[in-house]
């Protein structure tokens, strides 16, 4: 387990500022993948059962696709959601795809956030596809926030307001200053003076964000003291990649 | 001027890398504003006139509009934009009313562009709404970086390529890095393998992002060494506005 843990003591230095990390998405196999799973609430997860995820000795073997991208284990499900949108059978898939792909386990998720996906689960040799080993990783990663939401979300209304937002990233190891989480929730502000309540799909796409960047300053802050130094190169290439994917 | 500029020789460590700034646009009073104006083309401005803007000595006086927080020297036509959306005579206008204000003067801007220009002209007391000061002041920016997209849109076309791109950045004071523009222009790329071009709008946005985020990094490096430090929540809360404004 990472340093950078909510719960390791002996990093006063990030605390409370810096939140804490699971996994990098950066590491080769798309440690996303091996977040830890929440704690089960099995009566939640009844009424709400996540789509399969890498299901340890379920569907091994079972590549009934023409090609077998996917790491062993792979729920047919989740093979069956990648074949359905592949139909050219390339054996990888491009975001309007990977829309249609999640909606059958998911929802449909904006386009901005499937394009927040794609990159941040991207295949190093296309940026504008993924594959099978990219999909299986997303999609397993998708389900374990898709639990966490579902806790978190305590009055169920299927949204969860700043509080509960707090809660359910430090719930995962995310200790998100409140000036930083007050900037990111007001972007959802739609100025009507409603409390503002974030749906899943904005749910994934804040802790994307919020994971994402907090991993690109962790690769700065090597020595972890609590600040990370960038040249002007740096600085804009790290930023601009999680700016609005244009439409 | 700022020796952050291009042509300012004694600050080596910049260059190539560092962008130059002819203005903060978090000066208080909105040094977008002071933008010096780009050399004049008669010939291209006869076809496309940009809307009117600061003109010394014209109009002063001319507070036909309830209330007289326009700069002196606002064009009666840009008060008069800003009269149509403000029906409930506030003197304030919104995100939808700034986009239907400068639909009048130049263009429909994309929602997002309207917001990142909502972000970057924002009213301190109102971060939702913007008035006659911020509204002028943005208003004379447009005409600005309009004249400048007219000017290296050397084909007529109504849009720029990459190379277009980064004269017409380069010709205003940004030494922006090759690699940068690479990142910033990709999320133009719609997959279907055809150059990427960008309309004013996306010009404005591309111009926006960069100018914003080289006067942040430029805050954080006060003693020129080329290299910014960063805590984490200084990072969070400095990326987080720039990135989509959500809708």
């Amino acid at each position: 387990m990472s340093s950078y843990t909510r719960s390791h003591s002996s990093q006063q230095s990030y605390a409370p500022s810096a939140p804490s990390l699971p996994e990098s998405y950066n590491q080769q196999d798309h440690a996303y993948n091996s977040f830890p799973p929440p704690p089960s609430d099995d009566r939640r997860r009844q009424q709400h059962q996540p789509p399969p995820s890498y299901a340890a000795g379920y569907g091994q073997g079972e590549y009934s696709y023409g090609y077998s991208g996917f790491p062993p284990g792979t729920h047919p499900d989740v093979i069956r959601s990648f074949q359905m949108v592949d139909r050219d059978r390339s054996g990888y898939i491009d975001e309007n795809e990977l829309q249609q792909a999640l909606s059958s386990g998911y929802q449909r998720f904006h386009i901005r956030t499937i394009r927040l996906l794609m990159f941040l689960f991207k295949n190093p040799y296309d940026p504008l596809r993924i594959g099978p080993k990219e999909f299986a990783a997303l999609w397993s990663c998708l389900g374990q926030w898709r639990a966490i939401f579902e806790r978190y979300d305590k009055d169920r209304s299927g949204k969860i307001d700043l509080f509960e937002l707090r809660d359910a990233l430090y719930g995962i190891g995310y200790a998100i200053p409140p000036s930083v989480l007050k900037v990111l929730i007001s972007k959802y502000d739609d100025g009507s003076g409603r409390k503002i309540e974030l749906n899943f799909d904005s749910f994934v796409e804040c802790g994307m964000i919020l994971k994402g960047l907090t991993e690109k300053f962790k690769q700065k802050d090597s020595r972890y003291t609590g600040t990370a130094t960038f040249n002007y190169d740096e600085f804009m290439s790290t930023v601009i990649p999680f700016l609005v994917s244009y439409d």
